[in-house]
């Protein structure tokens, strides 16, 4: 029942030499998300030991190239290795007229799957018995998506000695697990939170790639455990954020701050900051839990238990 | 006066966590030449510190992705620094087309010139003062070019106490340099190997990216001081490098000879074989000279003078 996130590349437009263009991969329970996939993702993916042909689900935020370059080559080497399962690939549309064109010059032995989001769904883009996730219209110079990735509510737990003392049967289970009291054959009205363990956390990742600050997006990922948000810019340098249509760090963890999120992780530094740990010191005066992020990283957040309210 | 290679990226099609795919840099005279960019090549630049903006000149063997995948974030990158000086690109005319489409999704501030060989004139590409590039049409399953790099002739230099002692005047030192012999007043020839320096060796390097063994190239690439000869696979799998269109370690090797160059680089390894030195020893066997290579190598050929015959 993991929840991971590893950081494969953490630059932005210019990588440097230790820092890859943007890819993140999330583990949520044994399934791989990879969210962009700037050049070098495979060889990152390589470093991580993780098997490409594990990968079904591709999330693009964006049509820059920092976020799409290494979609080729990743796909390409998929092919060599016998692919032959459809690979979805979720973004703009015109990710899938790009395809398109290059696969008549590279073409691959397996189906993409292109996915864009309706907005009259509220962004809604994959299901699985597990995990929702769902797009974040952001402002950027083109059309850009950040991604919520939200595990579903897990079904309530019963307390085994429960079972016995009320002489539960299997109808009984099933309404308790859905959350239901119980009335003994004495009228007694035992609560659902007598009945059962504290409901597992919904566990969350938000991705928030190129943007403006938006402090309207704090509604959609209030809460979220970990709340990734570029930090293109110092504070110094708001004026040239708002030009470029990028973020500073202050904005992320203003954001971080109004959506209370768990943890802030910011990234996608201008190479222009020799020593990026100034962006994190301006973050952490306004959201303290905030970490910069480097090519290799890994964010973890366990699955815990919550008491019920 | 540098003539020097660097190996960039040494992995065949797939790449591994320390081989990136194909790319060499020639550095001659202090001008740089990109062969080849596969995935990640804008990376290893940096690994090198090697700055983009000197590379004028990319010459592209075939439209595989991992001979091209570099070259869209390669650009982008030259783009963003500010780039605006024109680039040159060498390659098989369907370059031109696969570049025009994605710059419409990815637009440079720059302009690329686009450059292919006419064989009416042995594949000439490239002429400075110092170097000539042709190309050398290779036997694979898409259009492949090999590259010859070759330095010019220099001028002779003088034998400076010649001056003095024979009273040269500047016509007659202008003759000289070209090669003529002299004759004095007195009416003595003085052969031109008296009058000046051992003329310098014409530094070359020869690069065979993906092709069916084709000894037929030995004479294009004959005396080469640096030849690179891909060896995607061992002798043993000689069947397979025939049916993919590949060459075997011992098929490059055996090229190597017929050529009579200086030293044999192999690379391009199938990533079948765990411990690529096997396919190094199975050269030797036939071309002592021979090096598997790496990412990162380097490769100098001295500036030596060799006396005339």
């Amino acid at each position: 029942m993991s929840f991971e996130l590893t950081i494969l590349g953490s630059s932005s437009a210019l990588p440097t030499s230790n820092r890859f263009p943007t890819a993140h991969l999330l583990k949520a329970d044994e399934r791989f998300f990879l969210i962009d996939c700037g050049e070098g993702t495979q060889i990152r993916l390589l470093h991580q030991k993780v098997t490409a042909a594990r990968i079904h689900h591709i999330f693009i935020s964006h049509l820059h190239g920092d976020h799409v370059f290494g979609l080729f080559g990743l796909l390409s080497s998929m092919g060599m290795m016998g692919r032959q399962v459809p690979l979805n690939l979720y973004g703009p549309a015109k990710l899938k007229e790009l395809m398109e064109q290059n696969l008549q010059y590279f073409p691959l032995p397996f189906e993409l799957h292109y996915h864009s989001p309706e907005w009259r769904d509220g962004g809604f883009l994959y299901e699985d018995e597990k995990l929702t996730v769902n797009a974040i219209p952001l402002k950027h110079r083109t059309r850009t998506y950040g991604y919520l990735f939200r595990e579903k509510k897990k079904q309530l737990n019963i307390r085994k000695e429960q079972i016995q003392a009320l002489g539960l049967g299997i109808a009984d289970i099933v309404r308790i697990k859905r959350g239901e009291d119980f009335v003994t054959s004495g009228g007694d009205l035992i609560p659902n939170h007598e009945l059962t363990l504290p409901p597992y956390h919904q566990r969350s990742y938000a991705y928030i790639s190129d943007t403006l600050y938006d402090p309207g997006l704090s509604e959609q990922i209030s809460g979220s455990d970990l709340l990734f948000h570029e930090a293109t810019f110092a504070g110094s340098d708001e004026k040239l954020a708002r030009e470029t249509m990028h973020s500073t760090a202050m904005q992320a963890a203003t954001l971080a701050r109004l959506a209370g999120v768990g943890r802030l992780l910011i990234g996608h530094f201008s190479t222009r900051y020799k020593d990026p740990s100034l962006l994190v010191e301006e973050a952490r005066k306004i959201f303290p839990n905030t970490d910069g992020v480097n090519d290799g990283d890994r964010y973890s957040i366990p699955l815990e238990r919550v008491p019920s309210e």
